[in-house]
Parts: structure tokens; C-alpha cells; sequence
């Protein structure tokens, strides 16, 4: 153990953050509001208040405020999974034959098996105070579902969650965790609500999109009294709430003695990156360090390296406000791949201005290459990742390779944000040599772009 | 956070155990030797050096050295899971609203998904250094094998896994794990080996049993040129290695000033159990401390409850040596039980020892009674245990109400084996009201019992 670095960083209990940090209030060019799709203006808190949790509206729409203090009762839930540790990759390291030195900081320990729990249980907190009942989300691959049923397990709140009715069928082992945290699941397209019996009439036998099912979710939450709908990723509120992960990371390496040179996450929506690496940029953008960012997404999937900056709808129901952002069009339908956490059209309002903004870079993985990094990984380091975190491990190996050429003894830290146990289906294809890589067509991407909504910014 | 006593204790790297603890140096009734079933004879070390490897041999016959020292290269892959939290379950607590303190080892970090990596690294290792090809080994539901895989990818060994087919077939997420760690798995019975055919022949269609592939497994070892068989249970090597998880929970507890008055664990074959109580027993047995110490055992398969101390086979087989232990005989065949782990007719030589003593205490539990109180401490504490857990889980609770009812303090222990992530299709059978307890009759257990082997000790 060089350097007396141990194999793996824990804070103590006492050295947990207290506070969410909000990278926003750092940014000289803010992320550019959520629009009201009728008019065109942007959406006043009255507005979002009949979807969302009034306190989460507030978050939300706060583009000051730098820190928001996390409540007692969030803390005391973070404890029951936090700190997450820091750990360092000494197996891989040896396996490369690189002089660089790779983190990662590990979100899987606990039964949602990923980050997602860390915004969860903060949405649910607030539901359970404003007096809801309860609250309604989507879910696609399923890990945002289970964190959610998690919390308002916890928090004694009803959890309605829809979810693809693909993954509803496929994933049935996803479907009892969240029965077992007492949600009800409800495979979309549903005949619980308007636009889910539209859509069945219109596609009978359809077996579902994320873009529905939020759709479905929203509203079950505006028409029921008491319930409201929670997101787990592309708002500002998550990647507050995210926030956690950087914090904690930049706690353990200023405890150890270490500086990053190379931060880098996967890529959906955005939660997982917008919370790793938020301390990290807002070192940046204060002018206090530099850090090489590197966002890394599916090839199948490229809202930052293939898409366009621009105001689109975030559901396919069109009933969600509009949102600015790197998008491949609403109408887009990633091509089946196994990293579902990121197959989302769009991303974060945050991100996206950061990105355009030159702060950070993205590149893209093909998911042969990903499940490749991933076995790699898992062999050496003991964690069976999923295919979503994996992309940031393809992306650290490489990173880690060129420094072996170069002679540099770079600090690399990635995100590990969950474990693979509910992907075997994946990996099994994988290892049949049956996983197929795709990359979307410049007509198909043209065709879904050539769809976005005509907005003028006010 | 009463005391300051934080929600999870980690040791620190530096304070790591860095000697196995043998228990049997202090117990006055040493544990029965394994005999050969021609002679009757104690086998020899040259005897069980054409099964299992040279230095396990040499473990496994030692009933003298207190300690042995853990060769570096496991200390080292110690690390990239252990040490493993003793966390305060402050939630259920709450929960049941008990004076009682309640700890939990918590084994379930790692991708074999138990505690089982203990000791199969350490087989893999001195595998390695005999210079082996490869080892053998069966499984049933999977944990073990799992184990297994990432201990001899590390260290770079063949790996043969015979999976009883009904698993195999029922359990493909497990087999994909394996395969993703390089082992190769065969259904049991198979072709491979002649006690295969001839099962195959006997019963076709046969969905296989643990024993039968125990009886394939060494056969496939003592066969081929360089193999060894190896594990996960039962046998006094295992215990050894296991005793990590016992020195490191004594070492937390010493850390936050608590002594335990009450420790529990399942009971299969007695890995998980022997390893925890270690250094606990070793104070009872010299006189240092006394601690209650309970078993639990399924209500389906109760060994300690219902068996009889005796010599009995290990495998249905009949190849492998003749041990001393609490046996429902080698022709039981349980109840379908999806706490898999513990579905194995006898129990380790040691424990079953102790048990005869009067050292320790057994209980029994229903599967349905298991699985709610799995759910219940799913809901608060936030990981999803395996059903062979949360037989722990259930006397957790139980002793924690008693306390509830009397007012006494006590500190509870007991082992968190691992994680439920691959069982979900019994969990989904409770959800559906469609689990069933079954306690074997009496006839049952005499017919199977009669069977016995007559051996005259020597």
C-alpha cells in the first residue's frame, strides 16, 4: 500500500456533509429556466407546485442560494447507507501496469443499488412534511423505482410507481424489491389514466417508453388529491441533492491528501455526474483549481456529442414543462441497450449550459467496448458493476492506459454508481457474444431533431 | 446516535485481524475426526491429500494451534472487501421499540454476495501455491460457487463448479456471474463423471441434489491430473477461515466499549455460524466471558434440533470420508426451502461438538416467519437480506421483544450473511401468499436416520 492510501476511504460519521451544495450559484451563465410550454414563459413556482413538492419547488428554481442545509431526518437516513466509500483501485491499477492512480466512489452498497437513494429519500422527506399522501414517479430500468419505494417506505408515504411495461415484464425480480418496500407497481401503457388508455387504444399490444410512463405518472399525481410526481434525475433539484457524492468524494481525498487531475461519470439525465462532480466545478468555475471533466455516454444514446442545445419537451406526452438542454428530439427512441439508466433523449439543464460552456468534455462508448471495461473491472476489483456505471470505467481504463504511455502519474476518480445484479440478462448476451452495438443514423437523429418545438426565448 | 456509538463501525485497515483464530485449541472435547469408510480408521493426512489440497489438509487436521497467521496475498484481497461493517440497527430498534441493542456483522458487500469469499480465497490460495491447475467444487445455491469464481479468477486457477440442476436452471443470473469471473458450470448430474452417468441412467430427468453433486465434484478432482476439491462449509478449515468474520466483529464491538450478551446466527453447515461465535466461544471456553449463544436453523432441515449426533456420509455418494455431526442422515432430502444454503442434512464437526457440550442453544424457524421478518428489516435498515440470514433476523427480533417485555439492555449480535439480490423469486412467492412451511414428520426423520452408517469408534 504506497503512500499508506488505504484500499478503501470511509469519513467518519461525524465529517458527513451537512449541507447540499448548489453548483448553480457558482455559474456565471445560469441554466436557462423550465418553460411553460403554452405560453412560452417561464414556469413561476404557482405553476410547478400543482406537479412537484412546494419545498423541491423552491430548490429547484433557486439559482443563489450555495448551500442548502440537509434536514435532521435526511441525515439520519443517509447514515443507514453513507458514507459511501472512496476506494482505491490498487487491483486495477496493477492489472494495467499504470503509473496513474484511479478512484472510485461506490453508490451500490445498498438495495437500490445505486446512487438514486440519495435523492429519494431527500423528495420523500419533503412530500411527508408538506401532508401528502403520497407521491407517483416512472421507472425504466428500475433502479430509481426502488430507491423511491425505499423512502416512502421509510417515510411512511404511498409510492405509485409506473413502470415501462418492457422492464415491468423482463425485470420481474426489480418488481418484487419494490413490492417488498410495499409500492404498488403498474406496468405503462396503464388503463389507470387518460393518456395511458389513449395510448393502448392508439398501439395496442405497445410494450411501453420512459417518455410514456412519465407521462402516466404526472397524471396520476394532478389528478389525485394529496399525491405528487418526483423525478430521479435531469432537474436541478436532483443534482442538488446529488450533490452529496462530490462532497463526500472531495472530503475523502482531502483526507488522504490527494488531488484529482480526471473526474469522470457516466451519463444519463445527469444525476449521478451533476452530484460527483459538482465541488470539483465549482472549484472551477470560482477559478481555485482545474480538474479535466469527462462525461461519458452511450453510442446509442449521445445527447451531448450528437444532440442539439435546445428547449424540448422532457416527456412524450407533452405535459411536462419545457426544458433547455442537449437532446436527441423527444421522438427519439434509443435503440435497445442494456444500460437502461441511460437512455434518456435529453440532460440536465445544468450540465448541458456547463458543457456548452467548454467546462467539461463528453465522449461516447459502444456497448461491447462497455461490458468489456466492466468484466474487466469486476474481475480485479470484486464488484460486479452496472452496465450504466461501466461506461465511466471504460472510459477510467483508458484514461489510465494513456497514462501508462505517457509515463504520467495522473489522479484519476470515476463514479461507481451501482451494482449489476438485476442485468445478468446483459451480461449473459455479453458473454454469449450476442450484444450487438449501435449507432444512430445522422438521418434518424436529423428526423427526431427536426421535431423539436418551436420556442422563443424570452 | 445515543453514546456516540455510530451507525456502522469499520475497523481500520491497520486494525485488521492478521491470524485466523482456531477454535478447536481451546475446546476440552476436541470435535470428531473425519474417518475412512473402509476402515473406520481417522483418515490421514496422506489419505485427504488426494482430495483437498496439501495446507488445508493440514488445517483441517490441527486441533492444537490457537492461530494462524493469514498469508499476505489474502490480506491483501481481504481488502478489497473486508473489513465489513458492524452496524448498530438503530432503525429496527426503533422500530420495535426495544431497550435492547442490536448489532449486525454485515457479510454482503461483495459480489459473491456472503460471507463465502473468506474462505474460498483462502482454498484458492494455497491451491495456487501447491501449484494446481485448477479445483472443483459443487453448489447449490450459488453463493458458494460465486465465491469460488472471483477467488480463482484472482489467482488466475481453473475453476469447474457442478450446480445442482435445478438451480441451474432456475437460477441462470447466478450461473452469468460465474461465467463473468471465468468458472465454467456444469448442471449436476452431468456426463462428465461416471457417477453422473450413472445417476443419469438411474433417474432420468433428474433435477439433481447437493450430495450427488458433492459425489461428482470429487470425482471430477481425484480424476484429473492437478485438481483438488474444495468447500464452502462444514469442514474445520472452513471455520478457520471464517473466524475473520467473528475477530473482526469482537474487535468493533471492543472499539465502541460494548460487550455482547446474546449472538446469533444461521446454521447450514455451520460456515457462517462457526466463523462469528469464534473468539466468543474461545472466551466461554476459558472461562474469560459467557455470552448466549443461539443457532438457527431452518424448520425444514433442523439438524441440531431434530438429528442425531452420529457418523455419517457427507454426500449421497458415500466417496467422501465419514463425519461425526448432528445429521438428519445423508438420505434426507429437504423440503423445497429457498434458504438453499441451509438445506444440508448435517452440520459442522465443531459446532456440533459444542452443541453436545451445552454451549450453545438451537432454534428453529418457518420459512414463512422468516420471510417476514426478511421484509420487516428490509423496510427499516435498508438492505435486502438472503433468506439464510434472515433466519438471524427472526431471533434478532424475537430477543429484542423479549426485552421489550422484561426491560433489560441487552446487546444483541447476530450475522447479516448476505444479500437476497438472487432470491427474489421466493420473496415474490411470499408477496403472493404462496409459501408454504413444512416440518418433516417424524416417520420422516426415523427412515432417514435408520440409514445411518454403523460405525464403531475407535
Amino acid at each position: 500500500m504506497p503512500n499508506n492510501i488505504p484500499y478503501k476511504t470511509y469519513l467518519d460519521e461525524s465529517e458527513m456533509p451537512l449541507k447540499w451544495y448548489n453548483l448553480r450559484a457558482d455559474m456565471k451563465n445560469k441554466p436557462a429556466p423550465l418553460l411553460n410550454p403554452g405560453t412560452g414563459e417561464p414556469m413561476k413556482a404557482e405553476e410547478l407546485e400543482g406537479v412537484f413538492c412546494k419545498d423541491l419547488v423552491e430548490q429547484e428554481l433557486d439559482n443563489d442560494t450555495q448551500f442548502f442545509e440537509i434536514p435532521d431526518e435526511i441525515k439520519e437516513f443517509y447514515k443507514m447507507y453513507r458514507p459511501s466509500p472512496l476506494v482505491r483501485a490498487y487491483f486495477l491499477e496493477k492489472k494495467l501496469g499504470t503509473p496513474a492512480k484511479i478512484y472510485y466512489k461506490f453508490e451500490g452498497n445498498n438495495t437500490s443499488g445505486s446512487h438514486k437513494l440519495n435523492s429519494s429519500i431527500a423528495q420523500a422527506y419533503y412530500a411527508k412534511k408538506q401532508g401528502l399522501k403520497g407521491v407517483t414517479t416512472e421507472t425504466g430500468a428500475g433502479q430509481w423505482g426502488t430507491a423511491l419505494s425505499m423512502a416512502c417506505s421509510y417515510f411512511d408515504l404511498d409510492c405509485k410507481v409506473y413502470m415501462v411495461k418492457v422492464s415491468y415484464e423482463q425485470k420481474p425480480f426489480r418488481r418484487e424489491v419494490m413490492r417488498t418496500y410495499g409500492a404498488s407497481v403498474t406496468p405503462s401503457p396503464s388503463m389507470n389514466t387518460e393518456i395511458g388508455k389513449k395510448i393502448n387504444a392508439e398501439h395496442p399490444g405497445t410494450t411501453g417508453s420512459l417518455g410514456c410512463a412519465i407521462s402516466e405518472a404526472v397524471e396520476d399525481a394532478v389528478t389525485h388529491e394529496g399525491y405528487r410526481y418526483v423525478l430521479g434525475s435531469v432537474l436541478n433539484q436532483v443534482l442538488l441533492h446529488q450533490s452529496i457524492i462530490g462532497l463526500e468524494t472531495k472530503a475523502a481525498l482531502d483526507k488522504i491528501g490527494e488531488k484529482a487531475d480526471i473526474i469522470i461519470g457516466c451519463a444519463g439525465g445527469g444525476s449521478n455526474l451533476g452530484g460527483l462532480i459538482a465541488p470539483f466545478m465549482g472549484e472551477k468555475l470560482r477559478g481555485e483549481n482545474d480538474y479535466q471533466i469527462i462525461a461519458v455516454e452511450p453510442q446509442s444514446c449521445p445527447s451531448f456529442t450528437r444532440g442539439r442545445y435546445a428547449y424540448d419537451f422532457c416527456d412524450t406526452g407533452a405535459i411536462c414543462p419545457l426544458a433547455k438542454m442537449y437532446t436527441l428530439g423527444s421522438d427519439f427512441i434509443p435503440a435497445p441497450n442494456h444500460a437502461g439508466g441511460l437512455r434518456y433523449h435529453g440532460m440536465s439543464s445544468i450540465l448541458s449550459q456547463l458543457y456548452d460552456d467548454g467546462l467539461m468534455e463528453a465522449r461516447t462508448a459502444a456497448q461491447t467496448e462497455v461490458f468489456e471495461a466492466a468484466e474487466e473491472f469486476a474481475r480485479v476489483e470484486g464488484i460486479l458493476p452496472a452496465p450504466e456505471s461501466s461506461h465511466a470505467i471504460k472510459v477510467a481504463i483508458d484514461e489510465a492506459l494513456k497514462c501508462k504511455e505517457t509515463g504520467e502519474e495522473k489522479t484519476i476518480v470515476f463514479g461507481l454508481t451501482g451494482t449489476g445484479y438485476f442485468d445478468l440478462v446483459a451480461y449473459e448476451k455479453f458473454h454469449d457474444g450476442k450484444m450487438e452495438d449501435y449507432i444512430p443514423t445522422d438521418e434518424e437523429l436529423e428526423e427526431s431533431l427536426a421535431k423539436l418545438p418551436k420556442v422563443e426565448e424570452k
